[in-house]
């Protein structure tokens, strides 16, 4: 295990100073034993927190917690307890953290296997000890003890020192997200995700766990492009997510973008396999080699097929939830077609799809386009693809991409068929075929989407009280809750208001609303509503004593809505109202987003511009010459030019071409021969779309 | 290559003598060279096959083929022509095999890499020789070459040499199976997966390619199952693949189960990971650490969450498409419950939801039941299966379990709750809970079905002229072939019949039947018959001038019709007529399998009538003790006493209890301390199903 952690840590310290920083986080180890658990219990606290071992025992159900005797730190930890580092643990351990540690802004300082302090990132900490614990706990150290067993979503109430700390929300609602979005976005992000219930954080790095709240959003997509490309032919099949390494390598500049990413398979059982085995990052060699042997007319074609499964791309970048991880979901569609026409109009009806996904399912504005030369799918012709825009970070993000691949796999696979034009006129001619004449290669696309959808989605619409999700996806579009019972209520009023709440929810589900009245017993309306609201459903109706007697549903929507206005509906217009309040407040998510998108575009004529519209957050449309030697030199120059750390692991801070967007019209007009290119000054082609980027 | 070669070659060879057979295959290996060719063509054929360079050019394409010279043959295969081995290739090379010797059920002779001929079965030879082509042809040598390019499923006619051949069909149509389900089962089932476009065969053993043919009908299944579990509020979700050792490695019991079957990923890229990491076998101990974590209160429970994902178990017993395959597709459920009761209830609900898969979906009788301790799950309490038998067999067939994992997993992984009971009574006596007091371990359960179901329904439904799918998960249930078209026919005449084809087929369609017209141009209406009969689609209509005419479609059965009866639908009854045709085709299969199910069961009192019954292809049901010492017993002493090869990668011979049925009734009464275990003589205590299994 020491091995292990010492290569995880010299990676996350690249880019912090090992020497003790003056904005940081000091900590304090602890060990401890109980006879209720199997394992002892390391505990990492800030300094400052007030650590007893009684508070802590009752805090983790542990009652009978004493302090680690020398012998205790000298065999699991290797030293004393004064110069121990929590990372030198080799052996079963049960781990609490502090949670104003795993939340900290700035770096944390903590003991080292040398002996020394050294800095580390919250989220990297966080990472390491849960994926070298047996038993993992995060604990508000400062926070009393529980009297009742916290609901398994309920963060605890934020600390006066959480509250210092910046990016923290002042009077924040007990169990809310706790971070403010504008200030300390990635950790935001994750808060979102893990208290909207979302994912859970998994013990090998780079590999997320999708819940069921997530991964309900995936299900209704899946249902909606099902739908959609099952209308032009395509079929669902699913293909081995083992590759043999011959096969992988068939396609040489293809593999060489994925190469270093591939996980290989090199042992089974006890046994080492004769030849490794990759696990597929994408399938286009996988498929192929079947392709050539399934396509053998033209009466064959078009060929669609899509699988929905996951492949893995073991990249060593940070890792982030959604975007970056290292197994994924997706669907990826592999087609052949009997010419350029047929393979491109597939290329665009697909691309239009995902952009009908972004915008109709995820209310999120979307640009599509064509991708450069240098973005542009490795061993493909061309890439088209549609282009999204995280507002908070000022960055594009790739939404979903639709490549024509050309012949190239074609040529390579040998896939082919006999050119029914030629045979037909040479039939006509009265003359049969020369040896090869009319040898045709297939033109191929493929095309995907993955669950990257729902990280975009979560970034774009979430806000510093949690998730904000669009009704078309919510699995949970609107939760009645009963409210106003008090010790005062009499059982039939008590018993009314819950009946009454769950026959708002039945009505609502009966036309096809997905509705749930929320009846948990031992939590109170507010706990609840927090509850709700953290996972962003659209629609909350609170049905109380008044409601009753007034007989309306009191409707209070997520989005857009900085003063929680409540709107009464009367009952009798429930199944009329509903459903227009759900269409309103896609609307209301879809324009906003999609302003601030607008309001974020910039057309830009001048080079200097650039990078003070980057560090403004714009993303800029302007003239290019669309060559590779240009593309790469604003991405050094504009890299150079920017603030900031310079670090592999964290997206770029140059701009690259996110698209070139099919909508060139409202960028203006290029004059060919007149118009330059901002980059280099050559004459410029087309508008196209630069930006920092995911 | 060549050591992995060598190594499968081993293998096989187990149970193959190496010497010369009297009842075997002669071949020959050739090698030719072509300008049209990238890669050299390797040919292996049967001794008496003809295989003139210009024959084989003409059926592969490549009309310049020549004879490789000398200094080809030493390069490719480091041998002359007379002792080079298809086995010592060691670079790019297209294979083509003779299809008699793919189909041969004698042992086929080849030169193996020591220059001596070896002894290899048909499967193992195709595979082998699959497995290291860059391109594979199965071609037949004796068939004369085909003027047009062969539609894709259309394999070629059977020659005057295959119908010597034990199990080939005298006569058969020119694209059914060709092989005799009753006389040569195993290549059966291949060809009717092949030929029915169910699956291919892939380049890593093991694996397989779904179709959309069957993918549709392990959707169809998965449409099925996800609304009855979303009744008792089971979700969807999805964990990663990946799983650490030290996780992997919690469950001593349950890891013992899966270790040697385990695939470990020790490379990305080009860099070995610190820490080899496993692809799930199954999810426990995946899923379990985050149910300690998520599950806080008995208000958490029961927890249900489903995933539908791919698991890895590298097994080194012979592959069976659907079957036994190391990568396959299935549905993992995993619960958490307050108590025994809530778990069990479950475990039976979900125990007849797989009942209902297979007997309502897949027309596929089973018996529920629970197996014994030999057999039951690793690490569980107990396992409920369903259990299917494979009449050409003989052979019993696990469908599907659903097991009650008990609190052994919740002890190994902290899954606790205040149970609520301990808690209410202590509050009435007005006290605190002491330490640890009611402190309770949750009740688990998991459950399984596979793409199993389809091997399954295939192995039972099949025919001499190939699939034959239940109406219930056919993805095409009708298709309407329009007929009696010939050069004679008018043009006004043609286009009546297609259209009315068509409208047959677009009224069935809006009433909801997956019907669908094959106006495919250029194939003939009896080959057209053919494919959709190879393909299993539950009705044909035959739709020519006289049913124009007379207004009326003509049906044909595709199941339990051995004579074709055609019967004709007034096309004014089409709605109706169908409808009620797919429900007594479904009958039809459900009783004739049940039929066929029902009277291989015997009772068996005696153990001497074991190995009888089993070689006569029974099911026995036997009073038994239900003690793991007599089953193994009971498998040792009927494995000894049957005929035939004993082969560790074959399925055994030996009768192991298949399960113990829930219907005891049935099969008589078991007097207490007088009925006698038929296996070791002790008391009985309940009626269990013993068999042959897969």
């Amino acid at each position: 295990m020491l091995r292990r952690l010492q290569m995880t840590l010299s990676d996350s310290f690249k880019k912090l100073s090992l020497s003790k920083q003056a904005d940081s986080t000091a900590t304090k180890t602890l060990l401890f034993k109980s006879k209720k658990s199997p394992v002892p219990i390391l505990v990492l606290a800030d300094a400052n927190s007030p650590t007893s071992a009684s508070d802590i025992g009752k805090k983790i159900n542990l009652k009978d917690l004493r302090a680690a005797d020398d012998s205790l730190w000298s065999s699991l930890l290797k030293a004393t307890k004064n110069d121990a580092s929590p990372f030198s643990l080799d052996s079963d351990c049960h781990i609490v953290l502090d949670q104003s540690l795993s939340q900290s802004t700035t770096p944390i300082e903590v003991k080292g296997v040398d002996g020394q302090f050294t800095s580390i990132d919250a989220n990297t900490l966080t990472e390491i000890l849960q994926s070298n614990a047996t038993k993992f706990d995060k604990l508000d150290f400062a926070a009393a003890p529980a009297a009742a067993p916290a609901p398994s979503n309920a963060p605890a109430a934020p600390t006066s020192q959480q509250r210092k700390q910046a990016g923290k929300i002042e009077g924040a609602a007990e169990v809310a997200v706790g971070i403010r979005k504008d200030v300390d976005f990635p950790n935001w992000y994750t808060q979102v995700l893990l208290k909207g219930d979302m994912l859970d954080y998994y013990d090998v790095s780079g590999c997320y766990i999708l819940k069921p709240w997530s991964y309900n959003i995936w299900q209704a997509i899946q249902k909606f492009f099902d739908g959609e490309i099952q209308k032009i032919g395509v079929e669902n099949c699913y293909f081995p997510m083992f590759v043999s390494s011959r096969v992988l390598n068939r396609e040489k500049d293809h593999i060489e973008g994925f190469a270093p990413e591939v996980a290989w398979v090199t042992k089974a059982g006890e046994s080492d396999l004769d030849e490794p085995i990759a696990i597929r990052p994408t399938s286009e060699t996988v498929m192929y080699p079947y392709y050539a042997k399934w396509i053998r007319s033209h009466r064959d074609l078009p060929l669609r097929l899509n699988q929905w499964n996951s492949v893995v791309r073991w990249e060593f970048k940070n890792p982030q939830p959604f975007l970056r991880t290292r197994e994924f979901l997706w669907q990826e569609g592999h087609t052949a077609h009997i010419d350029h026409d047929s393979a491109s109009d597939e290329v665009d009806y697909i691309l239009d799809v995902y952009r009908r996904i972004y915008e109709e399912l995820l209310a999120v504005p979307v640009i599509p386009g064509v991708k450069s030369e240098n973005e542009k799918f490795a061993g493909g012709f061309y890439t088209k693809s549609v282009e999204g825009y995280i507002p908070t970070t000022g960055r594009g993000i790739q939404g979903a991409t639709s490549h024509c691949l050309g012949q190239n796999f074609s040529k390579m696979f040998d896939i082919t068929v006999e050119d029914p034009e030629v045979a037909r006129k040479a039939r006509a001619e009265g003359r049969q075929l020369k040896e090869g004449e009319g040898k045709k290669f297939v033109w191929q696309n493929s095309w995907g989407l993955s669950t990257r959808t729902i990280g975009v989605m979560v970034m774009i619409h979430g806000d510093d009280q949690g998730l904000v999700l669009p009704p078309p996806v919510a699995s949970v579009q609107v939760v009645v809750v009963p409210c106003g019972i008090t010790a005062k209520t009499s059982p039939e009023d008590a018993e009314a208001i819950e009946k009454g709440a769950k026959a708002i929810s039945d009505r609502l589900v009966k036309i096809g609303v997905r509705a749930k009245a929320d009846l948990r017993e031992g939590y109170t309306p507010g706990w609840k509503f927090n509850d709700w609201e953290m996972r962003g459903v659209p629609i909350r109706i609170e049905f109380g004593p008044q409601d009753l007697k007034k007989q309306q549903a009191l409707c209070v929507r997520r989005a857009v809505n900085p003063n929680q206005d409540k709107e009464p509906l009367p009952l009798s217009q429930l199944e009329e109202g509903i459903p227009k309040m759900l269409d309103r407040i896609y609307d209301l998510m879809f324009n906003k987003a999609k302003d601030s998108f607008n309001d974020s575009l910039e057309v830009v004529n001048d080079f200097d511009r650039i990078v003070k519209a980057l560090n403004e957050k714009k993303v800029l449309a302007i003239p290019w010459c669309e060559e590779v030697a240009c593309e790469k030199d604003i991405k050094e120059r504009t890299e150079n030019a920017s603030d900031g750390d310079k670090d592999e692991k964290q997206p770029s801070q140059g701009a690259k071409s996110l698209c070139i967007p099919n909508d060139q019209a409202r960028f203006g007009k290029i004059e060919h021969g007149k118009t330059l290119c901002v980059g280099c000054k050559k004459p410029a082609k087309r508008f196209a779309l630069f930006g920092r980027s995911y």
